[in-house]
Parts: C-alpha cells; structure tokens; sequence
C-alpha cells in the first residue's frame, strides 16, 4: 500500500452506525475496515505519533473472525467489527501496558480488566494502544500531553507547527481525530478526555466515577478515575455508549425546554479570543433556537484547582508506592516528577478534610444543578498552544505560568462526580478546535449525550482536519 | 430521700421488658420509674462519678408528659417512658457537649442530632449525660476510661479498690452495671462499647457504621464510628435495638445448627487467667450444648493494631484541625495528646494505602466469615484493673506497657467493618467480670443479637455487681 494516500475512513459517511450499516448490508467487511485504519495509521503515525503500539496481526485475525461470525448469523451488536484504539493504560493481552513510563508497572495494572473485555465482548476490534503522558499526569503549564519520555503525539489541525494535543489521553484524541480509528478510549480524572478532544477538536464523553470498572487499568486517583470513549461525533459517542451499557440508545434533547446554567464566574473567565467568540456564538445560536440559558454563580468552583494539587499527587504516590517513586523518581519524566513529589508533604489530616469537603461538594453541586438541564461552559480556556512553547523550560518555568491561569474548566466534573461532554465548536469560527462543556448530575451520561446531540443537530456535523500536509 | 439506701431497680425484674409491661399495666409510671434512677444516681454518683451531667427536672417533665401521653392511649411501643444515660459525645438539647475534654467543640459537634431525636420519638426520658475520656480516646496502656480531665468513673465490681471501667464508653458502662439507668448510649469506634461493657460486666452492642447516622455526635473517625446500646442483658439490647429500627425482635438462635468460628491466632493469645478460664468454659458449655466451634486462623488479624496507630489519630487530627490541636495542646489531656500528635506525621499516601487495604479486609473478612453464623472469641485479655496501676505514670510509659501487649480483640469489628456484641460471662469462675464477644458481618445485627441470645438462655443471666460497699 502506498504511504503517501490515505485510504477513505471507513466510517464516513454515517459514523460508527454508518459503517455498522454497510457491514451488515455486506458493501464492507471488518477486516476491510481493519486493513483500512492499518493504512492510515501507517502512513500517519511517522508524523502525528499517536500511538505506543500497533497490534496489527491480532487486529486482523479477530477482524476475519468477527466477519465469519456475523455471515455464520451472530451479530455482537452496533460495535461488532468497529476497530477501536485504547489509551496505554490499560492492560491488553499481548501488549506491554507503560502508563507512559519506563518503570515496571505491571505489579499495579494487572491483567486484561473487565472494560477491556467489555469491548471484546461488543466485537471491537483493538487496534493497538495510545500514547499518554508518565502515569496519565500530562498538564504542566496548560502544555497537555507533552511528554518527554515517549514522545508528544501531534496536533493533527497544524501541520507546519506542531501544536500540543491536550492532556492526558493525547494519543486516543490523535487518532480519533485523523481518523485512524472508529473511535478511542480515554480516562479522565481531571479533564483528561475532554481537554484532548477540545484541542482535537473531536467529541468526548466523561462517565462517573464507578460507572466502568476500572481493574487492569493503572489508576491515578482511584476515587476520581473516569473511563470515557473519545469519537468523531455525539452520534458515535451515544452507539458506543449505548451499546457498552445495553441501554437505548439516547435521542436528542428537544430544544424547546431545555434549560441550561451557565456558571459564570470562574469557569468563563480568562478565554482566549477565539475560544471566546465560538462560545458566545454557539450560546447565542441555542437561545436563539428556543433553549433557556440561565447565568449563575457557583461559589465553590474554584476549589477543585486549588485542591487538586494535593489530591491527585497523594493519590498517585499511593498508588505507586513512596519508596518507589523516592528509588525510581530519577528514570521519570522531568516534567512529571515535581508534581507528583508534591504529594510527598501532604499530610493525612489535609487529605482526609480535603475527602471530606470533596463528598460534601458532592451533595451541594447536585443541589445546585436542581432545575436545570445541565450547566455549558468552555472546555478548555484556550485553542491547541505551539508545542514550542514548551520546548527548553523546565518543569518550575512550566508550573509557574500554570499557577498564573486561575482557571481549571474541567477538574470540577471529576471532583464533584458529574458526567461530562465536550463538542467541538470551532465552526462557530476559529481556524483551532474549540470545545463547549455540558456537565450533568453523576450518573446522568444519557442526559449529557442527549444535550450533545441537540448541539450537534443545531451545530452540524463537526468539521475535520485536512490532513494533506501530513502526507 | 435518703442517700444510703438504693430504691431497687424500676427494671428488676424483667429487664426493659418487664418494665414496659408493669407501666401498662398501671403498677409504675415513667415518673416513678425516673425517680428512682435518679435518686440511685444521686447515691451512687459521689463514689461512681458516671455521669457528667444530669437533668432531673428535665427528665421528670417529659416522664410526667409520657404517662399522660400514654394514659391518653397513644403508645410510644416498648421504650417508651424508658429512662437512658447517653455518652457525653452527643448533643442533647438543654446541655453542654464536652465530649470530655475542656475544650469548646460546639462547631464541630452541632445541635441535637437524628439519633438522640429517634430515642426520643421512642418514648426515652433521657437522664443525662455519662463520663468520656477526653475526645473518647481513652485507651492508654490497657488502663481504658481513665480521664485526667474530668475524672474516672469507678468500676462498680470493686468498693474497695478503685478500678478502671473500660475505655471509653466508661461512664455509660457503669451507669447501667449500677442500676442508673435502664440503658446506656455509648459509641465504639475501636471497641469503645464492648471494652467497658466486658470490664464492668454488661451486655454491648457494636453496630455498623453508617447504621444510625452519626449528626450531632462529636467524630472521632466518622468511616469507623458507630453508636451502640449499652444494657443489663442481651433481651434488653434485642428490645432496644428492634425498637428503634422498627424491626421484629430477634430470637434466640436455635443451638442445633448453631456453627461458629474460633479464630485462634491473635484472639486467644495473652489471655488473663480469668479470662481463659471463663472463655474457655463458656465454650465447652456451647458445645456440649450443640453448638459446633471451629478453630480458624485469620492471617489478617494483627492488621488493625498495627493501623489504628495511624488510622484515627489522623482523622481526630482532622475533626479537630490541625490549627486548633497545636493551639490547644496544652489544654489537652497528657494521657491523649501523644495519640493524637501520632497523626501529625501521617502522610497522605500511607493514609491512603490504609484506607484501600481496608476496604480490601472488609472484603475479604466477609468471606472468611461464610460459612459460620458468627466468629466467638474474649472481648479483652484482661479483667479490671485497679485505677492505682496507673496513677503517677505518664502517658509515655503506659504507651510502652501497651505496646508490649500485642492483642487488641475489639478493633477487628471496626476495621473490619463487622457487627459485634459483648456477653458477661464471669458465672463460669471470675470475681471479676469477663466479656465473650460474637462477631458478625456488617449489618448482621440481628444475627448477632440472635446469637447472644441464645448465650444468655444456656448460660443464664449475668450477674449484678454487689452495691452494697457503695452506700
């Protein structure tokens, strides 16, 4: 195959439930489908660098598979033959799990879990895993997913200037977004799946925590960690979904009646221009189509940022063990380490008020969400950052201009346990992807995803890259 | 009245029960009951020292509005009229929380709180409020109950020689052994209600955490803590316990079929003569009787010393903050500021690992526990101690004596989060009393409330304490 012409998506037109369609009216077969993302992958991958691994052989022997199995009439359901890509933090028969690392973890993730055998079960076809910053601990300086150890995959939507991809499930943004895959899988424990998919400017969906078990995954902060599919679409979000937890597939929110917050303060505070104009935009095209738009305040909003910083860390060092992190810290990623041994002074007490004030948080943001739909804000305060912006400092340097945004836009649906979207909006006119947030009550996914689909209908079909430049 | 001689006990005979039914049948009332606990804590209490505060008027206004009540034909069920003491860590309308200690702790305890409000709709007349070592600390060196601050209740088993009640449901515990009250509200966070009830020779019920919400109760380490009925007999906490959650009294467990573990290692070590002797006895009247006893091993089992060590002093530290313990250190009693300064130093990642490696036990203790309707094993090594072992000794060396001790029986239910009881069984061959504890698994009430039962119908009832030394 030539490396210079990508092959067609095999899910366009339609999505996931386009191709599934075509699938079974036999115009397509997944090992085609398979062989096809193998292509693009290939003649991508030297570029965009979106993947730790590609399990191609294993791809195309469970690709034959599933094509005799459907002609011989067993039909797994809307995901059978879909070839997907999983961030490298989970645990995948036959592949080396890094968790971004040079370290041994395998003694912390364990076998193949419950998620992964979920999609096996629903006929996805694994593809081969996605790049992650050390440990899932991607933002330093609002410069997600860079990494020094293994390499910081590609903003797809620059060619000429490598822009950063967000944090941290870079990879499974990469390739979702130039289409090397039907569709990926993200953790999100502070923003992690919808920061990406906002610099990607692909749709993201973040679960509650409890919602997917997440045994043979290496966690970071157990309490807060989130398993979330990362799509092209809210369309391709809602099939997958739907079909992981065998539920109806939600339906579009009807516009008429929905009611949605926006909390102001804090969250649409410090917005770049073009982030800004997209936002009122999309705000403005949803009143103007007869949903409410409620401005409130919610005064405990910054807390989340501010205790982050003590929360994840400690989590982290527990997860990997002190003695560990004190003996190992040296083969770790530069960027990384300070903030993790940020954890290393946090005493039990701070923790333990922290945990308290956090399941109190819990119970007053449900109450705050009483009477409306879901709140909107931006995903992300800014458009994809030039990667060079990040190059020759170091991790202080980094750190401080962090310290300098107040803001955090997605940290508060992970400490508060809600459900979480992201749609791309950069239509709304921006040259860089732009993310709009809905958060809904833990639990609340389907509402979420129906929002999402509203947005999507009065939004249109989100915009992709061109990927010439890369060929 | 006169202050040397006791009016007999409105409970005898009958216990709680028979009480209930002589106040129905109009040869008692609530008032005439309430009189009497009072004037034999007004005898009593000047050697005994139980009670940190009592509220006769108070008392006596709600047992006359209670006759009346129930003479108007409206029936409270089976506690009504029914006088209580209730640990000092509770707020009760009308007094000052100390929760032993000198401190002001109003913010963290606030106002009466869902508990004391549901023994009130029972029908209780609440009497005061009994002795706690400061913050319920109390277990220093073996020498449970000893407050420097507020005064040690003594231990009515011994006129002579002062001895140690228990920690640090103490003045709880020796209210009911004396006869001050028909029961007692005590709290066991890390054997808080059966230690006492074991040394001072009444029946204890630990419940599970979460059971009866913990509001208005000053926390010590609120995962773990629990409120438990403190009584004369088993039938006593069987009636309390139905009554306040609305369930069916429980019954005797038949002895046939009757299967309990012995786990062996741990619990059955560094047992006081009085102690094996009873415990030893007990169990070979429960076999002969026809009940099967299986010795196990519990590798787990040291964990929970070990832990605890860690685990409340940093959630104390907590509750109380960090700002204040440093600021009021000195205010504070000796015996407990080394315990609770043992948190300063917890990090967040032990903590942490802690807090998993529980939730793990938890799991894994329920299924060590199938199979047997409930573990059997000695409530403390020891019998009471007299109070001078400790006098003059700092907290230093008491910590080293309990150090050398390497047994702790009742911290396991709490850690391991399980339900539990405590049967006085010195009759077999102690002056001194003996507790026999069954545990059970979390929300096993019931069961384990069945299973004493059926102890006290074999083993008949506990012996009361000879008073007469006191008047």
């Amino acid at each position: 195959m030539s490396q210079s012409t990508l092959l067609p998506d095999p899910c366009d037109p339609g999505g996931i439930a386009g191709f599934a369609e075509r699938l079974r009216a036999g115009t397509t077969t997944a090992e085609a489908a398979t062989g096809v993302y193998l292509q693009r992958i290939n003649t991508l991958e030297p570029r965009l660098g979106a993947f730790e691994c590609v399990i191609a052989d294993q791809a195309l022997d469970t690709a034959r598979a599933l094509d005799d199995l459907l002609a011989a009439g067993t039909d797994l359901g809307p995901l059978m033959g879909v070839p997907v890509a999983v961030k490298d933090l989970f645990a995948i028969d036959g592949t080396p799990t890094t968790a971004g690392s040079n370290l041994d973890l395998d003694d912390i993730i364990g076998g193949e879990g419950t998620f992964i055998k979920s999609l096996r079960r629903a006929g996805c076809i694994i593809l081969g895993k996605t790049k992650t910053p050390e440990f899932a601990m991607g933002s330093v300086g609002g410069r997600g997913g860079v990494s020094h150890l293994r390499g910081t995959p590609w903003n797809p939507w620059d060619a000429e200037i490598q822009r950063v991809p967000g944090v941290s499930s870079s990879g499974s943004a990469v390739a979702v977004a130039a289409g090397m895959c039907a569709f990926a899988i993200g953790t999100d424990t502070g923003g992690s799946v919808r920061g990406p998919a906002a610099l990607c400017g692909i749709f993201g969906l973040k679960t509650t925590p409890g919602l997917w078990p997440a045994d043979g995954m290496f966690p970071q902060a157990p309490e807060l960690d989130t398993i979330g599919p990362m799509t092209a679409t809210a369309a391709d979000a809602a099939l997958v979904f739907a079909a992981l937890q065998g539920t109806p597939l939600p339906r579009a929110h009807p516009l008429r009646g929905l009611r949605l917050a926006k909390p102001v303060n804090h969250f649409y505070e410090e917005l770049d221009s073009p982030v800004e104009t997209c936002v009122a935009a999309a705000l403005e095209a949803l009143a103007s189509a007869g949903a409410s738009i409620v401005p409130i305040e919610v005064p405990e909003i910054a807390e989340p940022k501010r205790d982050f910083g003590a929360y994840v860390p400690a989590n982290l060092l527990a997860v990997l063990g002190r003695e560990r992190f004190l003996a190992e810290r040296h083969r770790m990623d530069p960027l990384i380490v300070p903030r993790i041994a940020d954890g290393l002074e946090v005493k039990a007490d701070q923790y333990i008020r922290l945990m308290w004030r956090r399941h109190e948080l819990v119970r007053l943001i449900e109450d705050r969400m009483g009477g409306f739909d879901g709140w909107i804000l931006p995903t992300a305060g800014m458009v994809a950052p030039p990667m060079a912006e990040t190059e020759g400092r170091d991790a202080e340097d980094l750190r401080s201009e962090m310290g300098k945004r107040k803001t955090h836009r997605r940290m508060a649906a992970n400490f508060f346990g809600l459900s979480a979207t992201s749609t791309p909006i950069q239509t709304f006119g921006s040259d860089l992807p732009v993310g709009l947030q809905i958060m809904c009550p833990a639990n609340c996914e389907d509402r979420a995803l129906s929002i999402a689909l509203t947005l999507e209908d009065l939004f249109g079909a989100p915009q992709r890259p061109d990927l010439g430049g890369f060929l």
